[in-house]
């Protein structure tokens, strides 16, 4: 428990989540009125994760560019902040958390009024044989981008350098590009046909042929089996189930699932993906006095009405931030997303928001799908590079359901027209409407979105 | 009137919303059943006037390549299109116009079953001593580009070439930018203090200072009481009431009126701007069977619940969609716009939509107002470029007013989160909660969208 009449807040976690809260609980509650401890078991707090394929890829210098905030500002701000410090156990009846010191090994329990649960996402690593061979790296944390760096380092200067990637989600493509820039000959080895499955697959299709058009082999229907290695324990290659990819590292980027082990042991309330489950002011279900955010928690899918992970920076700032509001006396709310999501290969840009058509049949609905061609700038227009955008809307009511776009410069942040008329529940048909910026150096005279949303409009109305 | 059995449609006006709405009309309803005719009294059709000042400052070739359809293509899709045709007359009683033919100067009169009004704007410009001199252009049209155009290649290789543009707003900067490409010494003059009187002051101060970090000299406050000619009645300078600007070109920018002259002479009801006054059909108020688009008319506010007039290429094409569904016996509605405009200088983007505020004041509205710097991508990603980012919203409801924008690239389409939240009547608080595209080269991890809104919420918390 803290001093006499002064809370104590524990936050397990220092990365986006975790110190976004602690930052904004202490905007509005001074030291007297609030100690905050932070247990943080790496050594770096509230870093952009999502800046590692650019650090490793060359072109952003690292770790400290990819900093927001160091442990020293924290704490000059009243925050205590333990690093090397891992929770071992929750006590939530007992309100207390077991912590070991990483670095003496010594173990204790802290006690807390308030406790923000901020343990974000482990990689997926299936337990192949030889996944612990020297050379092959996750790139979750920037301990692992320091490694995987490490590795290149050594291996500068060796001709005809092959890098294997496992996976092509968001991480495998955006690692792919960065291995290409250090200079490798890139496999990337992907379990379903088409790179990028948060796309439907003739959008992922694109994403593929420009991989093929930039010298990346992507490789679809792969069963990674065993990871092959040589002298030393190094790896020298990557079996599937039909061929052997010769490698002289291997990234993975097999995804990541929420870290709830010290919640499941607990007893707190898990959901289908294994994230924890809260209200909309990120509140655990059920418990008067634990928040969690980032990537260890669920969140409400707002075109679908279900439970989704979605682990990515933008919503663990922004639980953060909730969380640091409901703590700190204010209030906020996370209302839930729509699932938009936006990467690159080289110059090429993927967005999606929404629904694929897989999650619309899920949850049973009844939609129509178009796909449309247009441009980024008006077409006479220097620079106007094509634009691909597919749009899922609703049979009958024309709701608009959810939008993939690829494409070049431009495409990425068009999805965010999609992505607001999502959240406010737009038709194709409304959409269409829309009063978007127009001049020829920005877009044609009709958006590529709305050209896609016209398209909608008609399939709706023919379908009847 | 028609054949037996057929109804004629007479369109005023072959530019976006007439051929727009001629060709969405064909759509729906073969030549058996609607005779089209659509009077032009210029050369062209179906052409992007925004795209003159890039045509005219050597970006993109013309004018064919600004062309979207030629009078030959509109022919072959059964649209008996008149080139230099010229509507004098409107006689709604008898449901007839009287066209002149301006190469032979022919009149007869043409009846009407179905009459869209779509004769655009013409640019303001005020009876000036010498406004007529040789080497003073207006830019509305493509004879108006071409005829600038042969004005600067005659000036090609005279030394120290000076340009003086009148007017600030979009075509004013879009015209410096251009004659600044062509080798111009450039000066704008403008009556307000700043450019852009689409932006409240303090943002289009930022134009101004980038206007002169590019080397084009902006004059604020200035009133041009006379154009001054020298040998052959040659433009040689623009005098204001304090000073005198050597030109050997004067490009016209002082916006542009509705051009409603047929229209008021019939007795059609026009508001506060000189605009035709429609329903959401764009059926002219009280008229069964007039139609009315584009520059012409004037457009709903959605956020001020007042008429504006809205010249845009954007406003245009929609208007003529919609009148051409109506007209072929479909159904389509233009609900109104936000207020939605982009531009550029140079690598200087310009975005706002909603209100300014003394478009809040003048409708009564309280608001609270924020101005936040931001970056286009993440801080650390090579490339980030600042953007500045104002924001109003109401006090108390903290609904969206209204944003603008200024930085480089990105800043422009990014108005359109805005366009589209003002256009759903969202909170800045839940502007907060959108969950938009974020991946390091194209936003940090708030996008400064939200990052005004955050302050826009702080402040109508504050304001209580």
């Amino acid at each position: 428990m803290g001093q006499l009449g002064r809370e104590r807040l524990v936050i397990i976690g220092g990365d986006a989540t975790g110190m976004s809260a602690a930052s904004q609980a202490r905007r509005l509650k001074g030291p007297d009125e609030l100690e905050i401890v932070a247990f943080e078991r790496g050594h770096f707090t509230s870093y952009s994760a999502c800046g590692i394929p650019y650090w490793v890829g060359g072109d952003v210098d690292g770790p400290d560019q990819l900093i927001a905030r160091t442990p020293e500002e924290h704490r000059e701000r009243g925050i205590d902040l333990r690093l090397r410090t891992e929770v071992t156990e929750l006590d939530v009846d007992g309100g207390r958390v077991r912590v070991r010191d990483l670095e003496s090994g010594a173990e204790s329990w802290t006690g807390y009024d308030k406790l923000v649960i901020a343990t974000g996402a482990r990689p997926v690593r299936p337990p192949l044989p030889g996944i612990d061979a020297v050379g092959v790296h996750g790139v979750q944390t920037l301990d692992d981008g320091q490694a995987l760096l490490s590795t290149l380092t050594a291996l500068n200067g060796t001709p005809g350098r092959r890098a294997v990637v496992v996976g092509a989600g968001y991480i495998g493509v955006e690692m792919a590009e960065a291995l290409l820039n250090r200079g490798y000959e890139v496999t990337v080895l992907n379990r379903g046909e088409q790179p990028m499955s948060t796309l439907d697959p003739d959008m992922g299709r694109l994403v593929h042929e420009a991989m093929d058009g930039l010298g990346i082999t992507t490789v679809g229907g792969a069963n990674v089996t065993t990871i092959l290695t040589g002298d030393g324990g190094r790896v020298r290659a990557v079996a599937t189930e039909d061929a052997e990819y010769p490698a002289d590292v291997v990234v993975l980027g097999m995804g990541v699932e929420p870290e709830t082990s010290l919640a499941r042991a607990a007893g707190l309330p898990l959901g289908e993906y294994g994230g924890l489950l809260t209200d909309l002011s990120m509140r655990v279900r059920g418990r008067e006095n634990i928040w969690a955010g980032g990537d260890c928690v669920e969140v409400l899918d707002l075109v679908s009405g279900r439970e989704r992970h979605i682990p990515l920076g933008t919503h663990a700032n922004k639980h953060g931030q909730v969380i640091g509001s409901n703590v700190g006396g204010g209030y906020g709310t996370f209302p839930g997303a729509v699932g938009t999501a936006v990467s690159k290969v080289c110059s090429l840009e993927i967005a999606r928001t929404g629904l694929r058509e897989r999650d619309a049949l899920a949850v049973g609905l009844r939609f129509v799908a178009v796909t449309i061609e247009s441009t980024s700038r008006a077409g006479y227009y220097p620079g106007a590079a094509p634009m691909t955008v597919k749009m899922l809307a609703e049979l009958r009511t024309g709701r608009l359901l959810g939008a993939q776009i690829v494409g070049r410069e431009g495409a990425a942040k068009r999805v965010d027209i999609a992505a607001v008329a999502l959240t406010a529940g737009m038709t194709v048909e409304q959409i269409t409407a829309l009063d978007l910026g127009y001049a020829p150096p920005f877009s044609p005279v009709w958006d590529p979105v709305q050209v896609a949303a016209r398209k909608a409009v008609a399939a709706v109305r023919s379908a009847g």
